[in-house]
């Protein structure tokens, strides 16, 4: 009988496994380093090492299956395209590679699309039958649900929401193209700015962070932004005014019920939800559009783990 | 036995119906002025006569469905959000007044994404499973298939594909909100870029237009540039362009397989096709995106009809 569902995540940094029960109570996790500079064997053989151990004590023949999630472009195979911190995994099937190990049925794809479905099914998007997922972090990804089921377009690459162009004058994106989203408002970008108005001779309580010799982020202009500080509070609004702009392009194009923010940014709470929902409600091309939900995600750090159950779940005819 | 289909078109100039056999084969047409003037009533009256018209010499009882497509937002019930040019059609059911009228199951749904599904089951998306269609003409809207059905999201109004914002700082769109690629692109904003670059005192043959007293539009543009007129070709690379750009961030959302364009700018052929694959070439944020097919629509004027024959013929179970 099957009993449990191995979510595993990918990273720049970690490598994580969860197993659940078939409701998604987690029973186990594991998480390793990923020393992606070691190469695509010694990757693979630390993904068969979480696994293995969120497994350990159980018989791999009740395992309904296991799903991988990984950054950036990922097709069903689980072939890695372009990913910026794993070179050397486009030529590798996860998929294959980690059915082959374990003799259990499984399933890839991009954590962002995985996100949402986790959402979809055990997070803040319950019930729904149309759900955007955003995560706004070092980069902004995520994810799409659109009657029932996730979008993940012809090979698998679909979803790539911080990737909009909204403003063709603005700074280079990380993927190279000038003034997405992602390149507008994800953390790195809320420093940079900072570091730009201070440059410029602007006051303001972050200063501090760069005379202790600590690095500025997006978390040290949000921490300033609650504590009141002006210049921190603007630069903020003017990050969640990009991000209403993008949702609102993707309000136009899906009509989702609902939109969830996750990711290290969204921490921001109200002063950022604020400004977004303000943008959202003053930039939309009709008053029909605006009945669209923009909440808080769910599920916090295991967002991707419960999202690769989630597609176990979605996949096995089981259910 | 159920033999006939019948597929209408409210236009702010024009109702149409076509009445088709189960493989969309054209059999009877109508068409009368909408006089959206006279009020909601009156149009109704006149959707009856065409519909009507349509089914002369048929038995209703053979009559699969009827399927009416509207422009703007418009609802599963076939209410006309916000129509820009049939005032008054918001609290009138379209699908329920005219299947009281003639005991037929009736559907509604925005002409662009009917279009969408008139391509993918008879025009140049057969066999796909994620399409595209976008009509750029007076204005910019079309339809989204992805994993092979049609997205009209939570209320029916998705795929406002024309509104996105490509530039904060752009010209006003119809809708009221800067910079939409509508804005940008569409038949009337070539035109009106025209004139703006003549009196800045560029030189063109585009100046006999006005000189002679006539109205410059999109076609005068493209007519124009297909004589080899500079800035007519500068005016149409420049639409071009951020078509491109718009079709970018639907390839990065949607990663559809092909995208196919319609309307009246899409008649410039080449002159705009060409520029537009190569901004999509240029602007992708990966390689992996580039596979994506840009083609002219099929169908021509009747595209709308038969999406709206597909909508009977997806929704009706004998299918």
């Amino acid at each position: 009988m099957k009993r449990w569902v191995i979510g595993a995540d990918l990273g720049g940094t970690l490598i994580r496994a969860i197993r659940t029960d078939l409701d998604g109570r987690k029973l186990a996790r594991a998480e390793i380093k990923t020393q992606a500079q070691e190469g695509p064997e010694a990757i693979l053989g630390r993904i068969f090492e979480v696994i293995g151990q969120a497994c350990e004590g159980t018989d791999l023949s009740e395992v309904l299956g296991i799903a991988i999630g990984a950054p950036g472009p990922v097709d069903e195979q689980g072939r890695l395209f372009d990913p910026p911190n794993l070179p050397g995994l486009r030529e590798v099937s996860l998929r294959e590679r980690i059915q082959d190990r374990f003799q259990v049925p499984t399933f890839a794809g991009n954590d962002g699309n995985l996100a949402a479905l986790g959402q979809l099914r055990f997070g803040a998007g319950q019930g729904l039958e149309h759900l955007i997922y955003m995560t706004i972090g070092t980069g902004i990804g995520g994810g799409i649900i659109s009657h029932g089921k996730l979008v993940i377009g012809a090979r698998g690459f679909a979803a790539e929401i911080g990737h909009q162009t909204l403003d063709p004058d603005g700074p280079i994106c990380g993927c190279g193209q000038p003034g997405h989203l992602e390149a507008l408002a994800s953390g790195p970008n809320i420093a940079r700015r900072a570091l730009e108005r201070l440059d410029e001779g602007a006051s303001s309580t972050i200063e501090q962070y760069r005379e202790a010799g600590n690095e500025l982020t997006g978390k040290s202009v949000t921490d300033a932004a609650r504590h009141g500080d002006e210049l921190a509070l603007e630069l903020l609004t003017e990050a969640a005014t990009y991000i209403g702009l993008g949702l609102v392009n993707l309000i136009h194009i899906l009509e989702p019920q609902r939109i969830l923010l996750g990711g290290g940014v969204s921490q921001a709470g109200e002063l950022l939800f604020e400004p977004i929902r303000q943008t959202v409600h003053d930039r939309v091309m009709s008053p029909v559009f605006r009945g669209v939900e923009i909440q808080p995600a769910a599920l916090g750090k295991d967002v991707g783990l419960m999202g690769a159950v989630a597609l176990v779940l979605e996949r096995s005819s089981l259910n």
